[in-house]
């Protein structure tokens, strides 16, 4: 069995690490010359939009999954008629478009923030008039980490917003002034199994995940957050892991977006669960049996964003777990991640402060 | 940093599979083209005898480890001098001979069963009088899973046991009426920081390790074997994972066998460790902090030896992992192996069962 992976970031690294003991053997797509899935795996060097590459990739592997969303979902409905490429297409497809995202969640009954599609200045005008103020401009694709976003506070601030964006199909949101910041991850097999971890609780900063505790305990939240994973599960007839991440405000989800993937805020699941969300995915593309997706004790993810610190320094912490990706250090670059895991919430925090002090 | 590990055997595989996370990348040296760890990281194809692939590795690589320990100590001498080679040669030299071995667990006063060196006909039946019936003859040297010994069961034995094994250096042991067999396994680093696993309790067939469990708890056995085991630490200023395989008499630990390396018997501390032996193994001849090696819960491992089972079927039993290590099968060749997680010993016993019944 050979699992053709488009994308070797760390996600596709950390995915192969945990496939290998299943007996299967990987192949990276990836523009890149030294990304990280190419320490640990082959790498076909090619564009993700590059047809004859996703062709022969298609024709060496067994199943292709992914661990980037920006691929053509044109070029991957192609190979999919030929190689199964799950999760499936079209569930990628939503995703690359905050629009499409934010309307099947309205139809799925999955609460969101308002929000309203922006194509001309006009169209961005009315929408903050319908909408309210303040609220996010964002790019309807390609927009990660923070990018492709411009808040705005007043009227005054339209024009600004339409300049920096303006060249490109937009969405505009409803700012949320929420309590916290959510995240929940689920598994589907192929023989329609389905598990789901403890939320997590993240933290942001410019955009971009800093830090995640898990399990985040809130059985009222953590029961809506299934009900919402299944629904989007079943208008896909969903395979792999599937995250959605949420607002809490005022004791209910509201949905910000979600990922046909493996995530960031669930990397805490190799150390802090049963079974890691890198083994369900493949567990469940293969359509193995599901592994526990239960924490073992309480887990803290610390990013490494644009420097490393001293391998030393994070693992003289008592519970710490090192995880470098191989990358080279960049400004506002994910290279790596720690977790730890203690016995209790309070020990938890206490190992986070140590971490986040090292940085 | 790159380390190169001479065999690229199921544990080499997974060392290199617990190391990249460091941003640690590997070399494995291994005359199999299709060796185990050749599917997770690159080869070079050569003998652990070739002394210019090994003088070629270690010119390739910052520090060299092995999964294997029938490599020429004389040839790894030369290398040492000039890249790091950890644990060091001494010991895995003192591993290869079991007269070195139990002369070295002698010297240390830590207990073995009577043996006597044999070298030629005479030598056996003086042996065979002093060291008395039953005992059982061994090659000193290339003996691993139950290969290169055989059992005298009296006097009558001595001419046939000669006639199998006679042609090399020889140690006659007495044969010991154990009640339980159990391994210890620690790590001391560089850095002179020490951390030991609890007791795994083994059952071996044919001489081969079929299953294990741990922790096994037994306060008074724990620390003769933790003092047993800093012993032989600091006779060498160890860095790495060392093994001691005892039997357990009346009550008391009684050395059988030392491996200067990770362990079969240690496999379920891949998941039911804080930090797995792997992980520990690239800390310590890294010099980096160790991790904890508390127990997560009860594990159960389980080898596959000669045929695998189905996947599916070992998936399906509660809290079971599984590891291939991407061999062929072959009789008596371990080609993986299982192991199950549990929040008591009943359930974890309960689980076992299971996972033999699916072999």
């Amino acid at each position: 069995m050979k699992i053709g992976i488009i994308g070797a970031g760390q996600l596709g690294r950390m995915l192969a690490l945990s496939g290998y003991p299943f007996g299967v053997e990987f192949l990276f797509l990836d523009p890149s010359p030294d990304a990280p899935g190419g320490h640990v795996g082959p790498i076909l060097h090619g564009g993700f939009d590059d047809a004859a590459k996703l062709n022969e990739l298609a024709a060496r592997v067994d199943l292709i999954t992914f661990d980037v969303e920006n691929v053509p979902v044109d070029a991957i409905r192609e190979i999919a008629k030929t190689t199964p490429f799950l999760p499936q297409p079209d569930a990628l497809g939503t995703s690359q478009d905050r629009l499409a995202e934010k309307t099947l969640f309205r139809a799925l009954k999955i609460p969101t923030p308002a929000f309203q599609a922006v194509d001309s200045l006009a169209d961005l005008v009315t929408a903050v008039d319908r909408v309210g103020l303040p609220g996010i401009l964002k790019t309807r694709r390609l927009g990660y980490d923070g990018r492709g976003q411009f808040r705005l506070r007043s009227a005054r601030d339209i024009e600004a917003a339409w300049a920096a964006l303006g060249s490109v199909p937009l969405i505009y949101e409803a700012f949320v002034d929420f309590s916290r910041e959510v995240s929940v991850i689920g598994v589907r097999s192929t023989r329609g199994e389905i598990r789901v971890y403890p939320l997590a609780a993240n933290t942001h900063e410019d955009g971009i995940l800093r830090h995640s505790i898990a399990p985040y305990r809130n059985a009222g939240l953590q029961k809506q957050a299934e009900t919402y994973l299944k629904r989007v599960f079943r208008r896909f007839d969903y395979a792999g892991i599937l995250t959605i991440e949420f607002f809490v405000r005022q004791g209910r989800l509201i949905a910000n977006e979600m990922a046909p993937r493996v995530h960031n805020s669930g990397h805490w699941t190799i150390e802090g669960a049963a079974t890691s969300q890198f083994e369900n995915h493949i567990r469940a593309i293969l359509g193995l049996p599901l592994g526990s997706t239960e924490a073992i004790g309480h887990s803290g993810m610390v990013n490494f964003i644009g420097t490393m610190p001293a391998v030393e320094a994070v693992l003289s912490i008592t519970g710490a777990h090192f995880h470098g990706y191989g990358k080279a250090p960049r400004p506002n670059r994910k290279i790596g991640h720690c977790t730890v895991t203690a016995s209790s919430p309070a020990a938890r925090d206490k190992a986070l402060g140590k971490v986040l002090k090292a940085l």
